[in-house]
């Protein structure tokens, strides 16, 4: 059983700042996400686009906002249990919660933040007969770890950004790498369309377009798929099929936790601290509605601060905090690191 | 008479990201501070110090979060009235208002928000008979622009790091340059008290300490001022006398323009649109006070954000706001820049 004080759904941008502003209070945080990486959507989506309206950076990439966060909450050591879905919430008699994840991982903690943007991101899967399966038998629909495709025969399928980059990524550690695309263009960043047709031209990607996969061949696990292009049926031998339709959004299991819902987001009663109607359980960032609600970045770091100053008064209702600024007190982080600006001297001077 | 959109009281970082937040909606704004330059306490109190809580940067200086913010609104060309305190407000019939500031200047707009921070930084004056007299005739409490001092002689009083560095500023510029205070020990960065050793030494700044100035003479003009060191008194002939005594924050003209005031804020009504009592009139920032309240400037950047879409509905109360992401629909400025991510081709692979 994982431990925690803040346990926060959700390891997007707004769910990544919850762990520094509690990190200043004292409180530790541990974050669950159905993606492999931390991120969210910026990571998974759109790594390499730009955000203009986050304060104070004329222009990021989405990636190198969650780098600078990721830098920025290190010294409070979050934990990250990632790669699984929050499936069942239990609240015990004490008022603590237990989180299950869809692999079993269990977490416990007096406070749930659910900072889980638009949902947790669900593939899109082709309506292949028997697909699921075969799903981790050598079917994947996000590709968590490029080393599991080493020396292997990858059939990869899509027509996007996410089909093209993996197809360049994996076209130098696979045995072999073949894309099938039911339409001959593409659609993605001009780069990446050039770069797939020059490993094209010199052979480390197959392309076989227009052309759709209909079937799976494989007893235990994926041998081979049926490719149909115009009238043409033929199998192709391969050790991976790798459908990369896209992501989509679903609020997911959260749904059933009895949490107040309007229009696929979680209703918090006020814009004070973000509490839902299950106190001890907030909803900060884009998953969360009220009105006047802005779907951006920059109200989610908002909301998560003061979500955090009203966890600290749940899980501590005898203390009161007073808030220090970081350029007068520092931080100090649970690593023993010490941040802090420099200290004014007294000198005389002679 | 100055027109705008959204006319905002504070050039700190709240005032500052207003615009761009306005900008996106096509609002004009403009600023008034009583600060010769943007940037509020960022710039004026503590530009080279670290803040460790504003989203995404792990550690920002003040004065490089206020470039940031100037760069990020600069597309959207926000005009600036500084130097000047705002100091009366009038309703005209129409729901628009006329703020009038201590120069004189006049500027019309149908939105006033107040983004004042702790208020106007007004300087702590010492306690000299008939220093009011020499005001902008020889006695600056604030250095508005070095140039004054070129081949002038300057005496400065002050123990602190303002003291300390326009000392040593003007040490290159002015004709001569005095430093009196009133104890042999200085307050500030180390460096700044190391630099100032090192002009005195060479003869480029004179010290005299522990002492005080008791009195200023001259007609029209200073023209000298009356120093008491121990038992001594003697006079020293300049032609600036610049006390630099450190900066109080006070609300000021605002308190009387009959804004609902707690606690030196102002009080909004909610935390949706952070609206005053007066229609129209908005307080964002570490100016205004709700229920749970945090003074921290990413906060603000929320605020300013919610205030913007609120006041967009006062003035085009017909027309219906769809908010795009900078992301997908990009930046396009007031100056005729276009700013916006790279778009994706659709292109065939043969």
């Amino acid at each position: 059983m994982i431990k925690t004080d803040i346990l926060i759904i959700g390891a997007g941008p707004t769910g990544l700042f919850t762990v520094f502003e509690a990190g200043l209070l004292k409180l530790k945080c541990h974050l669950i996400d159905a993606l492999p990486q931390a991120g969210g959507q910026c990571s998974e989506i759109y790594p390499k686009k730009p955000i203009y309206d986050i304060p104070a950076f004329p222009e990021i990439l989405a990636g190198d906002l969650v780098d600078n966060l990721m830098k920025q909450i290190a010294p409070f050591q979050p934990g990250f249990t990632l790669g699984e879905r929050a499936e069942t919430i239990e609240k015990l008699d004490d008022g603590t919660f237990i989180v299950t994840t869809s692999k079993g991982t269990k977490h416990h903690a007096p406070i749930v933040a659910i900072a889980g943007g638009l949902g947790s991101f669900e593939p899109r899967k082709p309506p292949i007969p028997k697909i699921a399966n075969y799903e981790d038998k050598g079917v994947e629909y996000i590709i968590r770890d490029p080393e599991l495709y080493r020396n292997k025969r990858v059939i990869i399928s899509g027509g996007g950004d996410s089909a093209l980059d993996w197809s360049i990524f994996l076209a130098d550690v696979a045995e072999s790498v073949v894309l099938i695309h039911r339409r001959n263009e593409f659609r993605g960043a001009l780069d990446s369309v050039e770069k797939v047709q020059e490993l094209k031209d010199i052979g480390k990607i197959e392309l076989i377009t227009p052309a759709e996969v209909i079937e799976i061949i494989g007893k235990e696990k994926v041998q081979a798929v049926t490719i149909k292009r115009g009238e043409d049926e033929f199998d192709r031998a391969c050790d991976h099929f790798i459908p990369l339709f896209g992501l989509a959004p679903k609020l997911g299991p959260i749904a059933d936790w009895g949490l107040e819902i309007e229009k696929n987001a979680i209703k918090v009663d006020n814009s004070l601290d973000y509490m839902t109607n299950i106190p001890g359980i907030y909803a900060i960032g884009d998953v969360n509605t009220y009105p006047g609600k802005l779907k951006l970045i920059l109200c989610g770091f908002h909301e998560a601060t003061l979500m955090c100053q009203s966890a600290f008064q749940r899980i501590y209702p005898e203390k009161r905090y007073v808030m220090k600024y970081t350029t007068v007190g520092g931080v100090e982080g649970f690593d023993g690191t010490k941040k802090e600006a420099p200290k004014a001297v007294i000198k005389s001077i002679t």
